[in-house]
């Protein structure tokens, strides 16, 4: 006999990204940090942050009474209006970004966010074409998902026109031979400006990229990478955009990814961490050159929540718990001193680690047949690890044959080093 | 001086459908039940629901709960997993919409929800077209707006494929030189059979329709219209959308606008006042065949916030209060009773009212430059009306030559006439 939550979400709720008869869904009745308990009470250590949104754990007293507070006082308004929760939360994101970049058009999540910020490049440029990696991910609406590389794109052919793709750099399975980080990088960009020559630089309206590619596998760039891109975007007069959905906010051990690299895009996209996921949000932030294209021109796109007040206070409580709390640089030192050197300490000692990538709080674990052959461990083995995990009461995020270690980025020193426990368990054979 | 909240919207916020260097933003500070406030104090009766979404009006003390309480308990938690209010939410929706509609996908808004419709007839039929009609408006994203027909959809084509128009019926502005509703309908159904044949039956997936368009002017379709468009659907294999996100959840007097026409769609799509916007949420209630198509393969669409805890508490709180207070009924009757009588009475007295027409608290006043031509007030002309009532203490929904008598389904019939009042001494000459 299972729970009437359960059984309603059987009967009665149509699942992201699934075969709905084949679902058997985990019924989550409690969190706290960095931690959940589903409706048998069990007690997991959440090291998915959910969908690697929940950047300030759990229940965090500041933002939920900020949410409660704000539903109180005003809860909803229309977007043409004007609010003390969106103004606030528009100056604080833009302080994060780099100078230049000061107005921020808010959406309800990343999808939403990466849709009008190709629509802001083709009106700016006049031009029709967006590029983007096959390596990515960048949203579930229909031009966010056709955009994205990976095969959830397939399906989804049908409807849109204008994209091309590339492959972006990802030394530990190089499309470019590589031998050393360098030579991938270098060649990255050749091949970049190449694709960009064949599909004709004045179609172009922009480049999307995900600073540090996230679902598609966490790979931080070579260094050289993103300031060669921003060299040829600068080159042929393309708009630069980078997606920070997943990656920003603390994820990687910065406000935004982009910091940790040598670039100033033209327009970053944004959701999850924002606001921890509390409520949805998602948004664009805009370069002075482009916001200025719609200074007399009315830009033609919106949505009836852009900046609902509810989510905006809760971005504002998160950004300024994170600055109170040293959020960014706790989730920085995390990576370098212990879930780096943890992870790698189990590569080390388990074959099935192929590689271990990340920064911050955010983590691939890469797992092969044979590490010399680097083939992906097959589904079925991949799950195998997964289900192990859950049974040592580690909650990973999982995608084809990875575990991507990614919580809160105010996780505990204890906490990691005993979710690192539990993964290292789960990787022995026989668990 | 103005206020700090209006400086940083000014300087930070980019806002949705605007020439941003024009814009003049009212600065909302508080919300009670039908009414609002600005900064200076200044009272206004809400006859726009901000974005006709605030169906339960503002502050609604039982769902203003049910969001600090979901917020303590569980705030935010990934689609994967299954929790108590999304399970109860789709159930509550579900059985609201008619029998044989069972599954609930969840979306942030309407704009994802169509867009999740589209692909779902697309996959379900192995067609790649859709068909629209062009007074309408479905949402903001790119295959969104390439279907709404409006002028805000001309920057938009490029990028979507496999959309094709057509002309709904609408007796006051007529495409087909119709003289009797009758008349209307059934040349508005012959040329949508002709617009499917010419496009070729066997590419279309879906016929997206409001069941009563809103933002394009509110036009309650013909009795026979809806039945005849699915029994086309029917004769053909097309899968019938009816996007319900302006006119669902009480708006026309009903829980669906669907309910007042003898129709079952396949798909519905719904959002605003599902939770009076309270909460950013949207979704796409699904056909059991549709639903079967998904059963053994994986719907490739998804989003991170699919049936957000905070979201889908507020959605609850919202239907159990509509059915509770009778709002449902109560707008119905105010549509009948008051407002209905009182526009036409108006319409009667003011030769700048062309046309009055709607339902429940979905009203739109036509105003015209003259009676006989029909010929729509220029748009200075309609914004001093606006700016009158405005000046009289109320603020309708504005669009084109319109204004939109859109209040919360709660309205009482006191404020009702306050309005209509407000209304009259707005559209005389000289206010």
């Amino acid at each position: 006999m299972r729970s009437r939550t359960y059984e309603l979400d059987r009967a009665h709720v149509f699942h992201s990204w699934s075969a709905q008869a084949e679902l058997d869904p985990m019924v989550i009745t409690e969190a706290r940090g960095s931690r959940v308990w589903d409706e048998d009470g069990r007690e997991y250590l959440d090291f998915s942050s959910q969908l690697v949104f929940t950047n300030l754990g759990h229940g965090h007293p500041r933002v939920v009474r900020a949410i409660q507070e704000q539903a109180a006082r005003l809860c909803t308004v229309a977007p043409q209006h004007a609010t003390a929760p969106r103004s606030e939360a528009a100056r604080l994101i833009a302080s994060l970004a780099p100078a230049g970049l000061e107005k921020v058009f808010f959406t309800n999540g990343g999808a939403d966010a990466n849709e009008h910020a190709i629509r802001m490049a083709r009106l700016h440029t006049g031009r029709p074409k967006v590029l983007s990696a096959y390596r990515s991910y960048h949203g579930g609406t229909q031009t966010a998902v056709n955009v994205t590389g990976d095969q959830r794109r397939w399906p989804n052919d049908t409807g849109t026109a204008g994209v091309a793709r590339f492959f972006g750099p990802f030394r530990y399975r190089s499309e470019f031979h590589a031998e050393s980080d360098e030579q991938e990088c270098e060649r990255a960009l050749a091949h970049l400006r190449r694709t960009i020559e064949a599909e004709g630089p004045g179609t172009i309206a922009a480049v999307i990229l995900e600073t540090i590619p996230g679902t598609a596998g966490i790979m931080p760039p070579p260094p050289g990478y993103l300031p060669g891109v921003r060299a040829l975007c600068d080159r042929y007069g393309i708009v630069l955009i980078l997606d920070e959905v997943m990656a920003g906010f603390g994820r990687a051990g910065a406000w935004f990814a982009l910091d940790r690299y040598d670039v100033v895009p033209d327009l970053i996209t944004f959701a999850k961490g924002v606001n921890s996921g509390y409520v949805p949000l998602g948004g664009v932030i805009i370069s002075d050159a482009i916001a200025a294209t719609f200074a007399h021109t009315p830009y033609p796109g919106g949505l009836t929540y852009s900046g609902h007040p509810l989510a905006t206070a809760a971005a504002v409580a998160t950004i300024e718990a994170m600055t109170d709390e040293g959020t960014v640089a706790h989730a920085d030192r995390l990576g370098r001193e212990v879930l780096g050197p943890g992870l790698r300490e189990l590569a080390e000692r388990h074959p099935i680690v192929g590689d271990v990538r990340g920064v911050g709080a955010f983590w691939a674990v890469e797992l092969v047949a044979g590490p010399d052959t680097r083939e992906p461990l097959p589904v079925a083995a991949t799950l195998e690890v997964v289900a192990a995990c859950k049974r040592a009461g580690l909650l990973p995020f999982t995608t084809a044959n990875r575990l991507h270690l990614v919580p809160p980025c105010n996780l505990s020193d204890e906490d990691a080093a005993a979710g690192l426990a539990m993964l290292d368990k789960a990787l022995s054979p026989g668990c």
